[in-house]
């Protein structure tokens, strides 16, 4: 069946003997890691949680979140994963939110539960890494909660790029639906293993299940860092990571890339927000052989929607569109994705709307929010809120959020556009465009730019390098030039905090 | 969405320019293909057809088999495809049992219409090679049904091995998952080009759907023949066939094999009945190169539920274990799959038992036939007849089909085990082992044997060769020498039909 229970019962049964976890803290076959999942789930329901009871999960990146996670499912229990670089009051209102019983967590975070925010909603506390083993070894083994399909299995709550959190219900069918999607669409095997390199608590972690899957294996790296991130894909033999841009730049920038020996990886999947093509050809040129797939997804699709088929991007070194490398790629099977205006109508190849679709891996809604579900997820269609177009060949190109979009003087513009232009200044390290509000033009452009360190840049030299290069409706005339940008934990700028420093703020240029 | 028109739109959306048939009548794109089954949808539905109504097809394995079928599924009819091979009365039975109000046809079987048992049904005809190009091109395309998952989308009849025929009815969920699980497990890719060499009208033909699901390309084989095949493999450049064992044997049987150059073909997919594992090791010696899939599923499944991999056979030339020859593999992803006892226990490892299944490609049940569908469709599993052991690796060994166990003196005989013996005998060419009533015993063990051409042998000559390769009791002492076995379209051995024939007759030993 189309559950979590299912797979991870399947993957003891067929694939008993075989690799699950090979990392650097431990090492278990599908039937240990079973066994240990079993027991879990027992030690969560002596805690009195009861099928459909919710609980918080806050960790490093290890073996022992994926098992409480997977614990969660067995005794039919909905995890709560929690971005654990949320300040305590933004922890509290999630927690709060989603009715937690208890938060299961690793030491770094034993200290949260101390604070006063937390303190009050009396959570009960599981440390995995403090007297859990020995419970692990005094405890029998769980019988599978019989899950359905439809089922709520996890509240995955969104992050901080679009306002207040909302946690996305996705059932064990979802999941283990995109997890189907997801290994074809990278051709998983169980000769696999998998790097856990994006936080957990990030929807980008349930790519691993489409390992788990097909009989792979699992590795985990606690805290992001370049050398730390290839040390572990040497370490750790990993055949496929995930890693979002600023993570693939990180690792780009080690001085001693050269040295390390990877020659076990085939496919870094890559999304969350745009790289430059310059970046992938260098990933392409550093690491030969292995593929890179672009893909875009959302929390609310489980996650990933579309993908670039990898033979199109090898196909670039013999002479293929190049364009490929700006594509968020094709609708993973099973995925129905068109282009809406604002009315609902189908748009043609190359008209700019918003990202619709639908399919198995499309969330059941969001949790106690029946008026933002209703206005989301709408005749089964779930509006993404994203805009794009579709070409002739079916590749989705990605434009903007539809709420990023600026319109200025009546004249709509996608604000990547105008960040894609500025970034081919070689003063630019970073930057971002956001809309600010103007008496003559309803909205006017706003750049906000991070120069190369040890470079300067202003303002006026961003509108004089834009001329020409974009219409001048769409070049920023007033901007701010700063050493940094606030970031999700997925590397995503957060534009929404940047409309809230500059909406009120006079600026000079 | 998991419907099959989600799967056509998106392959055309797609892989639109990509080949969708490259035949040897024929030859299209994805945006070709769906253009003519979008306006074939419109022709089924001039003729008054509803959405939800049946229509039977009969033809021969061509590209307007498959397109016909496409058609309904577009246009939100249900086809029922008919064994062209049962005679008109059967045929009536399952048009008149199914409700249908068309029959699509190819030339090959019009006059089928015109035998007294169908006249009067008042079937309206659709010959799909006379007026059919002509009207296929003044027909406006029809906009698709927006089919559900849930939706009942085909009506496969299941064939003469089990008493009269019942019509499984399978969702398009059903349809497109196991797509997808087939996918996975045969590695799919839009590089693949699948031949239909098997009937269309069975379920093995459902297994194409894996490849429009990749956007690979698909060849027709219209009737089966070892040089007719090898020939369609080679100049069709194929990469994938689904073949039953009988046609593997036909194949290897081809005296010029060695002259066709195959290079294009990487994996041949088998099941359906048990092959001798010496085939097994010349095709893999005949084939070098090409991986050989055994399979194991049925009508009600959509239909694979297991599979070997690949790589465990291969692993055989470097000293792996040829056990693997014998079994069925393993649960395909999102398939639960168990070994009961007749009290509904589950059984260990070992344990020979029922197996019984779950997952999203289990049939929604018989047509109108609730008694049957209840008595197989019970608490969410789906009771196979097929007697089997899980092995400690989680590899399936099916022993048996339930009903053809033979208890003879109050012990379990699996018959197939029996005939596995007699096939070691180097004078059969084929045997079936049935039970027949006795009166001391309850049943007894019955062997029909056809010998190798110009070879001779007798019962006594086969109980002598068993004694001491299977215990006594599991000798057949009666028996028949014949020319022929009765078969279904796939080559399976009617068993029932033997059960009937020789049931009370007297045989001389």
């Amino acid at each position: 069946m189309l559950t979590m229970t299912s797979t991870l019962e399947r993957a003891a049964r067929t694939f008993g003997a075989r690799p699950a976890i090979a990392d650097a803290r431990t090492s278990s076959t599908w039937a240990e890691h079973t066994s240990r999942v079993r027991r879990a789930a027992a030690i969560l329901q002596s805690h009195g949680l009861q099928p459909g009871d919710r609980f918080a999960v806050m960790g490093l990146n290890s073996h022992l979140y994926s098992e409480i996670l997977h614990a969660g499912y067995w005794a039919g229990l909905v995890p709560v994963p929690i971005n654990h670089r949320l300040a305590p009051p933004e922890i509290r209102q999630i927690v709060d939110d989603a009715g937690c019983k208890l938060l299961a967590h690793c030491n770094a975070f034993a200290k949260v539960l101390a604070t006063p925010e937390l303190a009050r909603l009396k959570l009960q506390p599981l440390n995995l890494e403090s007297d859990y083993e020995r419970r692990l070894t005094q405890t029998e083994p769980l019988a599978a909660h019989d899950a359905r399909p439809d089922d709520l299995a996890l509240l995955l709550f969104t992050g901080g790029t679009t306002g207040r959190s909302k946690g996305v219900c996705l059932s064990h069918g979802n999941i283990v639906s995109n997890a189907m999607q997801v290994a074809l669409a990278m051709r998983a095997t169980q000769d696999d293993r998998f790097l856990h390199a994006a936080p957990m608590f990030h929807a980008a972690d349930l790519l691993g299940n489409a390992f788990t899957l097909v009989g792979g294996s699992h590795a985990y790296l606690p805290t992001f860092s370049g050398d730390g991130a290839l040390a572990a894909l040497r370490d750790r033999q990993v055949t496929v990571a995930m890693l979002a841009p600023t993570m693939i730049i990180m690792i780009l920038q080690q001085p001693n890339l050269a040295n390390y020996d990877l020659a076990s990886l085939r496919l870094i999947f890559y999304g969350s927000s745009p790289i430059d093509a310059a970046w992938v050809r260098r990933a392409m040129t550093a690491f030969p052989g292995v593929d890179l797939q672009h893909n875009y997804g959302l929390t609310e699709t489980s996650p990933i929607l579309t993908a670039v088929d990898p033979a199109e991007v090898r196909a670039i070194f013999a002479g293929g569109n190049e364009a490929i490398l700006l594509s968020a790629g094709r609708p993973l099977a099973g995925v129905d994705l068109t282009i809406r205006d604002d009315d609902g109508n189908d748009l043609a190849p190359g008209e700019v709307g918003e990202v619709v679709v639908r399919g198995p891996n499309v969330a059941m809604g969001y949790f106690n929010r029946p008026d933002e579900t209703a206005a989301a997820f709408r005749d089964g269609w779930f509006h993404t809120g994203d805009m794009g177009r579709l070409d002739d060949n079916g590749l989705l190109f990605l434009v903007d959020r539809k709420k990023d979009m600026v319109i200025t003087g009546g004249e709509n513009v996608y604000t990547t556009e105008v960040e894609a232009a500025i970034y081919l200044h070689p003063n630019v390290q970073e930057a971002a465009v956001i809309g600010v509000p103007d008496e003559k033009y309803g909205e006017a452009l706003f750049a906000v730019v991070v120069p190369v360190p040890g470079k300067a840049i202003s303002i006026d030299d961003i509108v004089e390098h834009c001329r020409g290069r974009i219409g001048a409706y769409k070049i920023p005339r007033r901007g701010d030039i700063v050493t940094e940008l606030p970031k999700s934990a997925m590397g995503k700028i957060l534009k929404n905090e940047l409309r809230r420093i500059y909406a009120g703020r006079e600026t000079k240029f």
